[in-house]
Order: structure tokens, then C-alpha cells, then sequence
């Protein structure tokens, strides 16, 4: 089918690979499935009993890509929507969700994404979700995914979270369990502005001997926005986690990191680092020197930084 | 007056300089101020209103120390007290305070130290409280200290809390608020086992401009013990917070720590860092191949860890 212009643009800014019309892909455009698409080894189906869509990959998937964008462009709706990811054993599979909002209009428009994986053994997964909202209207845009995720035995999980800009409000709940030797990165890159808000809860825990997760999270707060960042990491066997949480703050922003390590397990070996702290000066002073003003200076920081 | 020899004993446990009846100090035993004095510019008095003591120390204090131990060693008391600080600008003060109980009774013995620290301006104080317990007794050893320090501008507060054992449960209060800039630095080194339970929480608030914290946190559980850690540090100005939580799990037993940085101004800068593991495996082995047994090598690492 053809897109519009607004759908076109937001999908080109929350669908890095470009999305494009083939293979596995569902396109969720105001609370419907406009088009898809099914390939040999993904299989797409709508839900019977509420909105949403099952996918299924089988095991035989080598390296694919599932597109499964949305897209709000009505000021005024809340798209709530239950995806579940069926994951055979030994699968290997990319995903690019993510979701984009169009506001032009007074009333807030808001997509709550329930994604919930079943992930069985020696399966391969990596999934990427980018948030996104423009419009010059003044009704809200507002995210708020949840995120459930059942790695199974030796299976690796790749999670690669992005909410650049534009998004007013967003609670990211984020549930993660692990069985033996599984392994789980996780990258978040957060950036707010203005009065935004932004909370993230995430919880991981590792419940099968040789587990291990990593966890980075990257946060640049701005204007008079605040975040609040609670990540959890508890060891019930012999695992590993590292949790690294940093954070620039800027102008009259606040940044708040509560992240929590519980080991209950004598072989459980959790670390937490993190960092709020301003723009280093000497970097900026260094970039300034070489010809850029303030704020193209802070521009490349942050690029850097969340890159 | 002459102290009995379990009150002797407990005294040299929990006060590392040696309790002497000089100077200014005051002897808390079951319940009751038993000996006290003043010294020329340290003046104690008890209080009207509630049990406990107020302690004067005025701008020309340089460099005493003042001691203030408390030992209940009554099976089934349960003594609330509360020590006020009165500390004026300009004064250099090291306070030893610290309980022990030894409960050879069956019924639990408890003490609740409720200190408050007003500290004015460019004052020098240096607190250290050591928390102990033995007896042969069935019932628990339990010690609840609420700690909350007022530091002036640009006074300098520094803390040492130790409990190495005996300790069933504890449960610490500890709240600073700091002046511009003050500076803080908290020491706090914990050793449970069997099913002691500990639990801290630390509040810190950095409300003047330049104020700096560091706090170090170092831990061991042992046997089936649960710890749990909640340091907060709060940047309202320019500051920097550095903490830095590390623990030792062995046995069955659980460690859980939940610190929280939050950056409420553009130049705070806030760092934190916490692991939990077990004792380094290659460290054990060096030592044994030095002829020491599995117990001995644990040791002489725990020891080091917490020194």
C-alpha cells in the first residue's frame, strides 16, 4: 500500500534498516494493522481476543529481519496494544519495533506497547525499539512500553532502546528472567528536553547458573525535564551482572538513579557504576577552540556520548 | 568507680583508644549515666526531659577527644537514649562513642542511641561508633541507631561505624544535611553471620554550594545473614558525591544494596559504585600455598577487606 508523507517520515526516523514492505512486517498505524507481510520462517497473526499480533519464528530462522512498526498520528488516541514474540530453539532473528508519534492537534496521543517474549533455547534475538514524536501541536506524546522477556537456556537477548526526542512522558517497564547460561545486553539511550518526563524500570533476574547480563544506560536530561531510573539485578545462582548508568545533565534538569543489586547466591557477582555529573568543560573548551560556538559543542558531546 | 570485669571487657571491644575516667566522658551502663566528667572546654548534662545527655563542646576544643560508651549487659532491657551535640564554630573534637552488649540471658537486650550533631561553622569533628555483642545467652542482641548531623559552612564531619560481630540486628538511621562548603566523609564496615540481619539507610542532603561527600561502605555476610544497603545523596547546589559500596557474600547469605544519586542541579556531580562477590579465589589459593588452611586464608582476606 502507499504512505503518507507524515507515516513515511516518522517510520524513516523509528526504523533504522528503512522499512520497507517485505518479508515478515506489520505496520500499526492508529490503533490498526494496516498492511503485512509473512516469510517463510515468520509468521504473523493477528490476536482473536484483543488488539495486538502473535509471531511466531521458527527455528529454522537464520538472520532475518521482522519490521513490526507503529505509528500515531491522531492527536487524541491511546493505542494500547500486546505483541508476543513465540521464539523456537535455536532461532536467530532480528526485530526492529518501535513506535513514532505525530501530534498535531490539543489532546494527547499515546501507544502503550505490551511486548512479551518466549525464547527458547540456543535462540539468538536481537531487538531494537526506538521512540519518536513530533508535531506542533500541543497535546502530549506519550510512551509507555512494557517489556516482558523470558530468555531460555543459553539463549543470547539484545535489547537496543532509543527515545532521542519529542516524547513528553514515557514509563519503561522492563521485566527480564534468565535461565542457565543465557545472556542478556542491554544498551538504553535516553535524551529529554524541555519539561519532559521520563521513568525506566527494569528488572533482570538470573535464575539459571552461568547467567550473565550487561546493562548500559546513557541519559542526556535537558531544560527543566526529569528522569528517574530504578534497574534491578538479582543473582538467585551463580551469574553475572554489570549494571553502568550515566547521565548528563543540563540546564535545570534532574537525573535520579536508584538501581538495586541483590545477591542471594554465594556465586552471584553483581556490579553497579553510576555517574550524573555536567558536560566536561575541557571537551567542550577543546571543540570551541577548534572553531565550533557553545552549542554546536554540546551537540557533538552528546552525539558522542549517546552514540 | 570500679567497673566490673564483663563491662571492662566490652569497654576495650568497642572503644579502640582505651575508656579511661578522664577528661570529659560519660559511662552509660543499663540504663544509667554510672560516672561522667568535664573537661576545661567539654561540658556534659544530662537531660531534664528524657534520658540521655547534652555535650558542649565550645570553639576552643583542639583536638580532644571525648568518650561516651554504653554498655547493657541486662538480658531483657531495652534502653532508648538520646545525645545531643552542640558543637561551635572553630572547635576540633574526636568523639568515641560505640555500645556493646553482652546478654547472657534468654530475653532480648536492645539500645537505641538517638544522636543529633549541631555543628556550626569551620568546625573539625571526628565521630566513631563501634557496635559489638557476645554472651551466651539465647536472646537476640539488637542495636538501632538513629545518627542525624547538622555540618556548618565549611566544617568537615568525618564518621567511622564498625560492627564486627555479635550484632543479631541492627537497623541504622543515618540523615546529613550539609552546608556550602562542608565536607563529609562516612566510613561504615559490616560483618554479619549466622542469621543476624542488618540493615542501613543514609540520607545524604548536599544543600550548600561546594559541599562534598564520599562515602565507603564495606560489608561481609556470612552464614545465612541478610544485609541491606540504602545510601541516598541528594545534590540541591554545586557539589560532588562519591560512594562506593562493596560486599563480600559467603555461605547462604544475601546482600542486597539499593543506592540512590539524585541531581537536582546542573553542577552536581554524583558517582556511585557498588559490588557484590565472593572472596577472590586466586587470593584464597596464594595464601594456602603459604600454608594456610581454607579458614585461616578467608581470614586474613576478610580482614584486609575491611581495613
Amino acid at each position: 500500500m502507499i504512505l503518507d508523507k507524515i507515516t513515511e517520515k516518522v517510520l524513516h526516523m523509528i526504523d533504522g534498516e528503512g522499512f520497507k514492505q517485505e518479508g515478515a512486517f506489520n505496520l500499526r498505524e492508529n490503533g490498526i494493522a494496516v498492511c503485512h507481510g509473512d516469510s517463510e520462517h515468520v509468521k504473523i497473526r493477528k490476536k482473536e481476543d484483543k488488539q495486538g499480533i502473535d509471531i511466531y519464528i521458527d527455528k529454522n530462522t537464520n538472520g532475518e529481519t521482522v519490521h513490526i512498526p507503529v505509528v500515531v498520528s491522531a492527536s487524541g488516541m491511546t493505542d494500547v496494544v500486546y505483541n508476543d514474540f513465540y521464539i523456537e530453539d535455536g532461532a536467530n532473528v532480528n526485530i526492529i519495533a518501535g513506535c513514532g508519534i505525530h501530534n498535531s492537534g490539543c489532546n494527547d496521543a499515546r501507544h502503550d506497547g505490551i511486548h512479551t517474549f518466549h525464547i527458547g533455547k540456543d535462540a539468538i534475538v536481537h531487538y531494537e525499539e526506538k521512540h519518536y514524536g513530533e508535531g506542533e501541536g500541543t497535546g502530549a506524546r506519550i510512551l509507555n512500553p512494557v517489556t516482558d522477556i523470558y530468555v531460555g537456556e543459553n539463549s543470547v537477548f539484545t535489547m537496543d532502546t532509543v527515545q532521542i526526542e519529542g516524547v513528553d512522558s514515557t514509563k519503561r517497564e522492563t521485566d527480564i528472567t534468565m535461565e542457565a547460561g543465557s545472556r542478556l545486553t542491554v544498551t538504553e539511550k535516553l535524551m529529554t528536553h524541555d519539561r519532559q518526563e521520563a521513568v525506566s524500570n527494569m528488572k533482570v533476574i538470573m535464575d539459571g547458573d552461568g547467567s550473565s547480563a550487561q546493562i548500559i544506560s546513557r541519559s542526556v536530561a535537558k531544560g527543566e525535564s526529569i528522569q528517574t531510573f530504578h534497574p534491578r539485578a538479582i543473582g538467585k545462582t551463580a551469574c553475572h551482572a554489570h549494571i553502568q548508568c550515566d547521565s548528563i545533565i543540563m540546564n535545570d534538569a534532574q537525573v535520579r538513579s536508584i538501581p538495586e543489586i541483590d545477591a542471594r547466591n554465594v556465586d552471584a557477582q553483581i556490579i553497579h557504576e553510576a555517574a550524573i555529573g555536567r558536560i566536561n568543560s575541557e571537551q567542550l573548551l577543546k571543540l570551541e577552540t577548534f572553531g565550533l560556538n557553545e552549542e554546536e559543542a554540546e551537540g557533538v558531546i552528546i552525539e558522542n556520548f549517546l552514540n
